[in-house]
């Protein structure tokens, strides 16, 4: 998705080999005409995968996966990552390791908001080592639903999250694939590969 | 706000007399096409107000925030309410006691994200006590920009935020406010009235 990857060029800070910082448009401040754009991208992907329902986790993935859901007309969910005192029954749990955040969370759906009958489209902001999404598709293991895909803002494709999902069989799309984070540049895979 | 109220009579749930659980549209399952709406409806009510950043918190003030942004082409930022290891250098903060989950938080927001000639609309999805939007406002008086006004989805008019942030002066819009939640049933104010 080239105004995304523009977006990551122009606007996106290279910390580290590892950490690549978007707070400007996507985790902390939000361009909302960019998300109407990543909504439209994710329901052209999954367009044939008959989503009943859209997953996130709070908070980074709630702006990507309302326009998702918003686009494909159908509800979405967002996972928290502690319980709240209202939201103590029937919870579908998971734990997910975070190892920018260095913690781990328990993750919890209600479980009426997934029923077996659903055919979800797990969206996330961020993929890397893949804990989240397992996380996320864990869930929709557990209520008997169907993941029919997993939709992802940007991939950290040099970390094994992406790899680890694909071998599992799930459809993975990303909008963002970044092959490398080496020279304080953000390097896309696709970019890279032309250049191999 | 007709469509909001009528989606609380019919889906919301009243647990006692101080809680209304409306996860099945606002606050965990997200209805996609309410939240387009209600972000019109913030953006009709704020459209004089030459706004030029929506301020929220997550994780469910996120969606409407969002909605209203984009109607209001103006960018939004969510305040966090720990802090992540990567957002560590020049926030604002101010500290939040939640009554619902008993419990204070220090909210943050990155100081380059609210600047001193901002116009900003605060928005939340419920306001109970004032005390998440007294935060927000508290971070935008830090930031030296003007708090424009407060949207808020659903106010509990018998608890005493509103009048709180009224008497301070911001202009409040609520786009249902509840006047009770006595014998298992949310009345709203303007109806209240009617019937006095």
């Amino acid at each position: 998705m080239d105004l995304l990857k523009r977006k990551i060029e122009t606007e996106g800070r290279v910390l580290s080999n590892q950490v690549l910082k978007v707070d400007t448009f996507l985790n902390h401040q939000i361009d909302p005409e960019l998300m109407v754009e990543i909504g439209k991208e994710f329901a052209q992907r999954f367009k044939d995968d008959k989503i009943t329902k859209v997953l996130t986790i709070e908070s980074s993935g709630i702006a990507p996966g309302l326009m998702a859901a918003l686009e494909l007309h159908v509800p979405v969910v967002f996972a928290r990552k502690r319980k709240s005192l209202t939201m103590v029954n029937d919870l579908l749990t998971a734990s997910v390791h975070s190892f920018t955040k260095n913690e781990t969370n328990e993750i919890s759906v209600s479980q009426k908001f997934i029923e077996p009958t659903d055919n979800v489209l797990i969206i996330d902001d961020f993929l890397a080592n893949g804990q989240a999404a397992l996380g996320l598709a864990e869930i929709v293991e557990k209520s008997g639903a169907n993941t029919a895909g997993i939709g992802i803002v940007i991939e950290k494709s040099f970390q094994d999250g992406g790899q680890l999902l694909r071998n599992k069989g799930f459809k993975v799309e990303s909008l963002a694939q970044i092959a490398s984070l080496e020279n304080g540049k953000a390097t896309f895979l696709d970019e890279a590969e032309v250049v191999l």
